[in-house]
């Protein structure tokens, strides 16, 4: 009987366990899965929508309780946390957070799913009472305590990328007065300035205040320790009675490292595209790891469900006996800020500058349906081409309703390698109630290609 | 200066000539349109919408009308019918319908873009007063001025398909009594049965009676020769005020085959990439054209407004001294019934069939949106995997709002011959206002997998 020890137990752990015994009954592998919360299986992605009430209750956001896995043969272990991994003894050493206890388990395998940890910028006060980063879904539960408990006017969230923003659209809802800082000159960084700045508008519109291009220097915290005001870099004060971290968040590998187990220049866990660790019998899936990024040859960490997911998948595929692998990411978003959808895979220009790409970029201005249709609503879609080659390397799409998932065509197009002419010819759906006769897809790729060219006359 | 006349002034025709205009000079080329109707640059796609009363005026169909095709430089000659073409002499015999003379005009190029006929069965009363095909804007004026009349209670409809459907729903919408005919036994045939019954459904849901797996024998007229009913091949009488044919449309080449410009065997002219006829000279595109499916390799008619541009680019670019090719279609197509959405791409298991394919298929029910966000909608998904090798040959989605354009990522993976488990690993955007964590697209091709993997199996 081999023996499986999983730590973490949201969306990679899980689906490795899950996979792993779905080829590999209990006579054969015995599962256990370590979780430091209280659940299993849940949406991270979903907290600032439980937040701002449009989910109703954290339940919804749990996709498979800690019950539902022990029934499937998965001994989950919830409030307990993995504090120590000995890989000459192959055995972790785990903390009861309820009892008190601590234990010993032994394994055979290991998958190490640990996710991320909120970045927290090395400032004062940055560990003052009143200052919440949103991961797991305690986090969510301590923030809606807070604002339930009517003490909270004002909320300073430091950082406008996604996370951030959904987060400061949150509190809006909530009808708290909100102000976002944020380094860059735009909302989301990763996105190209002049996308940003639609961004950066539809914010404002929801009555939120942007200060961008300004850091945090420190956060001041009243004779409890609590804190009261955030300062920024350029002087400036802002009082709050919360204070909500949307930095994004960095690999949570420290026991890993620790152990031994090897860290990439990335920041994360390095892994083959079996998701198996350089060390023999661990694996690894999820915000911990890196992955290869297919446009710029680089390791990346990109911290999101869908790709945690099909990493938990591939790696309890190959611990099951089976084959799969998980071939690399280009950097697809999307994200929601009141009713602008925008989206973006592929570079962004100054991705595409660091990977030493030269490239031609292209714009336009269309309508989601055709331009007569009742409900068309506008579309800008930004493309970058490689020089010469007409090899499509990034896409950014803004827009209303509709607009946003035309970023998957681009995805796919840029996962397959095609130029911007070969895009063109797509035989992509058309009719009136959900496209243009150009969709605006069509219509981008044809402008990229009309640069392309230009480009080698000149 | 080389003389070019176009014959047809809607897409294909006036996109050629608009292309070739912008690469050459009036010194250069001259460009003669000739166009039956009033109207150019219209969507034919939208007559429907117009008829329904969702789009309010003609002039909203039209995207360039006649005076701005002249402002650019294009002889546009509106209610100008080419009647013959002589190849030797290198003219056109052109009848002016309204002075009702007839000239001769000389070319050196020929686009020939005439479009296509709504198909007419062989039965008696076909040509009777009160039965309309929708097929020109003309067409579309004339029914909206019947429907005006307040004489028209009950519609029949021959023919389920997409332009069938649409008709019957815009009747409806008018709130008439409509019933659709159809000799397949679900509506739009070109989707598979198991899709076509949530078609049927959603049409029965508006309140329109389907007759289906029957065709028409004849068409009863009153005296004065008006159709009053449509007697069934079953025998069934329905009775009516106005008969509509929503059978499609098969290509008008008439005119080319008269003067020795080569048909297909599918109907449709012969063209080779870059849109040229095998006669020197002589270009064609448009609903007219034959195009290659590349799943079939055989030659298809697809009338469709996307494809007709497309072509129309190309031909105009190459006319104009540079390059393009319309590298072929594989038969994607989307259409709305009511609330609901459906649409496909690549082959209907007919189609693999008759290809010679041999394949699994896949199914599944997912949501819009992350099931627990509000607006998530129902939408299914089937895809047809070739066997062994997996790779992608059809796909098909049902559902409501933001269901449909998911097909066009099918499409872009099937133009690339990705196979289901490359498909699976697709960078695809993820937020849970916009998709599940595992979007349907992705799901569906990891049950395809799982299909391909079974069947390896069995």
């Amino acid at each position: 009987m081999e023996r499986l020890v999983v730590i973490g137990g949201d969306a990679a752990g899980m689906s490795a366990a899950s996979q792993a015994r779905k080829r590999r009954g209990p006579d054969d592998l015995s599962i256990v899965a370590f979780e430091r919360g209280r659940a299993t299986s849940y949406s991270a992605c979903g907290i600032p929508y439980w937040i701002a009430g449009t989910v109703g209750t954290e339940a919804e956001l749990i996709s498979r309780s800690p019950e539902q896995h022990r029934a499937n043969g998965i001994d989950v272990r919830t409030r307990h946390e993995v504090v120590g991994i000995d890989l000459g003894a192959r055995t972790v050493a785990v903390r009861d957070l309820e009892g008190g206890t601590d234990l010993t388990e032994p394994f055979d395998s290991l998958v190490y799913a640990a996710g991320s940890v909120p970045m927290r910028p090395p400032v004062p006060g940055i560990d003052a009472a009143g200052v919440y980063g949103v991961q797991v879904l305690d986090d969510g539960a301590d923030l809606i305590r807070e604002l339930d408990s009517g003490d909270v006017r004002r909320v300073v969230v430091i950082g406008g990328g996604y996370i951030g923003l959904e987060i400061a659209e949150a509190c809006r809802i909530r009808e708290l007065e909100v102000t976002v800082v944020d380094l860059s000159a735009t909302p989301v960084g990763t996105f190209d300035p002049d996308i940003g700045t639609f961004i950066a508008d539809a914010v404002r519109g929801l009555g939120i205040e942007l200060v961008l291009g300004d850091g945090v220097a420190s956060i001041e915290t009243d004779p409890a320790g609590r804190a009261v005001a955030v300062h920024t870099a350029s002087g400036r004060a802002l009082p709050c009675d919360l204070v909500v971290l949307g930095l994004g968040v960095r690999p949570n590998v420290a026991l890993a490292r620790d152990a031994g187990i090897p860290v990439g220049s990335s920041g994360g866990l390095v892994v083959d595209r079996r998701m198996r660790s350089p060390v023999d019998g661990v694996w690894s899936a999820g915000d911990c790891v890196e992955s290869v990024h297919r446009l710029s040859g680089q390791r990346v960490v990109v911290a999101l469900g869908t790709h945690a997911n099909k990493q938990g998948r591939v790696a309890g595929i190959n611990i099951g006996g089976g084959y799969a692998t998980f071939p690399g990411v280009i950097g697809t978003a999307v994200t929601k800020v009141c009713d602008l959808e925008v989206a973006r895979t592929g570079l962004s220009m100054k991705e595409a500058d660091a990977a030493g790409y030269r490239y031609v970029t292209a714009h336009v201005d269309s309508t989601t349906r055709a331009g007569y249709f009742p409900g068309a609503k506008p579309i800008r879609v930004k493309l970058l081409a490689e020089q010469r080659s007409g090899r499509l390397l990034g896409a950014q799409v803004v827009g209303r309703e509709g607009a946003a998932k035309r970023i998957d065509v681009f995805a796919t197009a840029i996962w397959n390698e095609m130029s911007v002419d070969e895009i063109l010819s797509l035989d992509l759906s058309y009719a009136p109630p959900f496209a243009p006769v150009w969709d605006p897809v069509l219509i981008a790729a044809r402008k990229a290609f009309e640069a392309v060219e230009a480009d080698v006359r000149s």
